[in-house]
């Protein structure tokens, strides 16, 4: 039994598990069109879901099943020391419903919204388990595989965060990898945090010339915006604010009944976040108090409905990990130099639980994420770099009980 | 022939044209329900306008036609002295498209967007004409009956403005009626001046975690909201200020590119108006310059736009011209002890050219105008007694050739 990442890239094991996706390339490929082509609109990833499903029962893995908010689950079985190392791709994609998925390849190329991500993901969780299977691999820990929902945008995490609050595996998970985008040279470890809203203020309304006097919530808005524009907030742990979208009233010569913005709020940190927070909401308490201290509340006092529309937990995990070393330890083999960085993911859900988590890219080249033009190259040698190094990361943190 | 309000309404002719008014109250509450109903958001009168223009003909007006902006003219020929009285209400509503305009009845009360303001103004005009028809009165100068578009908001008054400048009986009006709104307590001899804006700020956006530090037009939009709330001005003459519709921004994690609000300023004094106008410059000046200092310029600073989108004329009618004398003369008869005011309607254009022009209230009570909760009350003897003296006012404007 070994988590040497060293002692296992040695291995005849991990030869054979190249050789594997060397040799499944073309089925990789393959795989990446198929699942790219079934459209995952967030909140419709069910038709992608059961498909994936499928693989994961072809593919041998036991207990396979769509949970109850929509993740696929997959277990390979390890020596079964009754942890579990989760690796995680996430099924949905930002595209909304109607949206065109046909694969265009040209040369090693291949375009289509969603492609890279996070489908090469899902496509390599594939590859991974034909690898180990290939290899007669037995890891120390079982092998959680998991198609996940909810990773984007208004997903706002759900997939992850059911698996780690509601699934059952829940207590068992003692390790998470996402395998999120392409590239390797970042590997993340610190979740920024977040909390989205859309703020709205309302009053009474009026005539602008008849009901003058009367609240407007367009200046407790105003006060709302002018309080955050002065608010002190860390550099390190890196913290941030923004009011971003706008809306509200209905005719210039009318005050507005309600007026809205939608507002996000970041840290590195979730007890930053958290200060953040009630600074932020201490400031919309005020802003409506005192547009109804300076006005009219005759026919009505403004109020301020806060809605909640994004919560990711902040939240990191230690570059002395098992996990963080193991990566460190395995991309090198593959001449990959690797830095750790910050970003939201589906990884801040156990990093904000204080479970060892980073993402991994699935490796590759591309880009044009999030827009209709995405792409990625599927040149063998480097999308293989890419996938064996992720592999033998997977394997330093599952640990090697047999074939290595 | 006489001009003689108090002969006027001492007038079996005026009595039987008073008995219509009753006898036809409930055709009359009929009509403000069901135009009420078909929506006319600004710009959007057409509909509306149709309808109108259809009850025109079927009330055997001469000339019944939609002229070239939208107004819906009609003439009841009087003797023919080559001079027109126009008496217009407002086609269109405050409110956007999609608003539900349905009416609620509760006892004698109506609620529903617009029913006031001004579809019940519109509704007296038909009652009017079969009142004169049913007591069978041919006034001096011919009676022009209009419907008229752009009265609200950004209309900008652009109908009763096309029927000044451009409209084919704009030299023979001689004098102008707008019945619009309720109260009769009150009529309208001088006009309410407003400067109306929309205010776009701008700066280079970005991604709120990455670009954070950047300055943000938002920041600028709270802090001239602020300055707003904080704006002294004048009760007498009245003055008035209020930010009204707002929108921009992309996304929830981005820096808005641009953020807009619109602003109306009124006064009943041009210069009072103008002071406020300077104040209001001012201080989206200094909100520009303040995030300019108290953020990152580095890709670029904000500013401001500022675009008049609305302009109107102040004015006055005489309070010896014949229009405001009849009304003094008449008003008291129906027990109504009227005052004068100021304020912003489509009889400022008129105003502004000097032609005899006042706003008069169409009777009945209400409130909320301009909000969704707008409603108004038809019991029918308060109904009836702005009615008939805003009837009596007319004919003492248009003259009674026969049948008085």
């Amino acid at each position: 039994m070994t988590y040497d990442v060293d002692q296992i890239i040695a291995s005849d094991a991990f030869a054979t598990a190249c050789a594997s996706l060397r040799d499944g390339h073309g089925r990789f490929v393959d795989e990446i069109i198929e699942l790219t082509q079934i459209p995952a609109p967030p909140f419709k990833e069910g038709v992608r879901a059961a498909a994936y499903a499928e693989k994961f029962r072809a593919h041998g893995l036991d207990a396979v099943e769509i949970d109850g908010i929509g993740n696929v689950l997959g277990v390979r079985r390890g020596r079964g020391n009754g942890q579990m190392i989760c690796v995680a791709a996430h099924l949905d994609t930002v595209f909304p419903e109607g949206t065109d998925c046909t694969v265009r390849r040209e040369g090693t190329k291949l375009f289509a919204p969603g492609v890279g991500d996070d489908t090469r993901g899902l496509a390599a969780l594939l590859a991974y388990i034909r690898a180990l299977d290939a290899a007669g691999i037995v890891t120390e820990q079982d092998l959680l595989f998991v198609g996940d929902v909810g990773e984007e945008g208004k997903g706002d995490l759900r997939g992850v965060r059911h698996l780690f609050t509601e699934g059952k595996y829940r207590d068992q998970i003692a390790g998470f990898f996402t395998v999120d985008g392409l590239n390797l040279d970042e590997i993340t470890t610190a979740a920024i945090g977040s909390y989205r809203y859309r703020v709205t203020f309302r009053g009474p309304g009026g005539h602008s010339l008849m009901a003058f006097g009367l609240v407007n919530p367009a200046y407790a808005l105003g006060q709302m915006l002018t309080g955050m524009a002065a608010l002190r907030v860390p550099e390190t742990p890196r913290t941030t604010f923004c009011a971003s979208v706008f809306g509200g009233g209905t005719s210039i010569n009318a005050i507005p009944e309600e007026v809205w913005v939608e507002v996000d709020l970041r840290s590195e940190s979730q007890s930053a976040l958290d200060d953040l927070d009630t600074a932020f909401r201490a400031l919309i308490a005020r802003a409506v108090e005192d547009e109804n201290t300076r006005a009219d509340t005759t026919e009505g006092a403004i109020t301020a409905e806060i809605d909640r529309i994004g919560n990711r937990p902040a939240g990191s995990t230690a570059h002395d990990s098992r996990i963080v070393q193991a990566a460190f330890a395995a991309l090198p083999h593959f001449g990959i130099a690797t830095t750790t960085g910050a970003s939201s993911t589906d990884a801040n859900i156990p990093m904000s639980l204080g479970i060892p988590a980073i993402r991994l890219g699935s490796g590759g080249t591309g880009g044009r994420a999030h827009s209709l033009d995405e792409w990625i190259d599927v040149e063998i040698e480097e999308s293989l770099r890419g996938l064996s190094a992720g592999l033998a990361t997977i394997l330093g943190t599952a640990g090697v009980a047999e074939g290595a």
